[in-house]
């Protein structure tokens, strides 16, 4: 059997997985924040992406209709706003409104999801799923992801300004405002797994649910890949990218 | 085929339902708002009625966790945050705990539920289920029992305050809270099944809808009754009411 970690063990392992297996490896990324993509290529990027953007408050309502603790689902609660807005804020999802508008896409095509590709559709409703069948635990364990992303959002912020001349600092204000977000995310769920994976087998799933999450970031990245970089193959119905300018 | 029912119609036809099938026309209502109970069976009450209070932010996160819609998420939101509370609203489930705290009732041997009658847990938990089994339709219409609600909230603080020595103005507020809030939330519910249903089947299931949930709260006095009133023979496990003072 194997052995019951400490908090701090755990929390070495978690991040072990997120320098083997985070979405920041995927290639794909490296020609986005390289200026080495078309803006069609920014493009169909952003509108997939939309896809996972607006699933986020179902995936975290979803894992608070499961929360029996008031107090739990409070804390919860504020994710749900900073995605969907509210008082004042006008949220997440709006912010990457702000961007795919920046990229010149129509509001429609991005928010009926009608062009996204069919695999981020179901890498996306798996993450939806999984926090709906999974125990808690898992569910907020596989928030943990977070922990990986400022590093990500520096770079794709720093790189993509440099690299595009149709990326201005207005587009951009979902990542800047993720930087501030996700550390205070991060905490709470990290010190939850921390304190609440009691036996060997629940920090095993707790390990598992973040690779699970990792596939499900990756999985949409080499979709992507596959439909606008190489072979630059999109699916019958799918995004199809301008011509490289 | 039935016909397709003009929006006045079908509110006629819903409040119909009310006027036939609402909990207010329970027995046990009528025992609790005339006086003729124990502060056992208040107690009684007080109690399994929790289990369906704090069911019910688990319901509208359901709810809201198949909402593709942001705005809808957004105007549905304040529900949640009306029972477990923020931004200095202590929320309806800490006012239900006020209640139960007046009554003399353990905050332990409410919150867990463990006193609870098992057909208040069936009944609770077959409104959770239904929310996320049905349509969103059919899941807002399920929350117009509201309609008929300030009518017996009103009753209920007029003939309680009157007839039980056990019980003050200070615990009676979650009822107050609810005069105040159940209008609002209504009046969205109400317009979005009248302009949202627009078939004959649709508006067939939102009748049933609103059916459906005048049984959850039918059949949690039918147990209540059974086990506290007549014959009054609660089942192994639930609480124990204390001998009629």
């Amino acid at each position: 059997m194997k052995p019951l970690l400490d908090g701090d063990e755990l929390e070495t392992r978690l991040r072990r997985i997120g320098a083997e297996r985070y979405h920041s490896l995927h290639p794909f990324h490296a020609l986005l924040h390289g200026g080495r993509l078309s803006r069609g290529q920014v493009q169909a990027w952003a509108l997939n992406r939309y896809c996972y953007q607006a699933a986020i408050p179902r995936k975290d309502l979803t894992l608070m209709s499961r929360m029996t603790d008031r107090a739990m689902r409070r804390e919860w609660l504020h994710r749900v706003i900073e995605h969907d807005g509210g008082d004042g804020n006008p949220g997440g999802l709006e912010r990457w409104l702000i961007l795919t508008d920046g990229l010149g896409l129509d509001r429609d095509d991005v928010t009926s999801l009608r062009l996204v590709l069919p695999a981020t559709r179901f890498a996306v409703e798996a993450y939806v799923r999984f926090v709906g069948e999974r125990s808690t635990l898992e569910g907020i364990a596989s928030s943990l992801t977070e922990l990986f992303a400022p590093a990500i959002h520096k770079e794709r912020i720093a790189g993509m300004l440099a690299n595009y001349d149709f990326i201005d600092d207005g587009v951009m204000q979902y990542f800047r405002r993720r930087l501030e977000e996700a550390p205070r995310d991060v905490g709470f769920a990290l010190a939850y797994v921390k304190r609440e994976a009691r036996t060997p087998e629940q920090q095993q799933a707790v390990l598992d649910a973040v690779r699970f999450k990792c596939d499900v970031l990756w999985a949409q990245l080499d979709a992507l890949h596959h439909a606008y970089v190489e072979p630059a193959s999109p699916p019958p119905g799918a995004f199809v990218a301008e011509a490289r300018s």
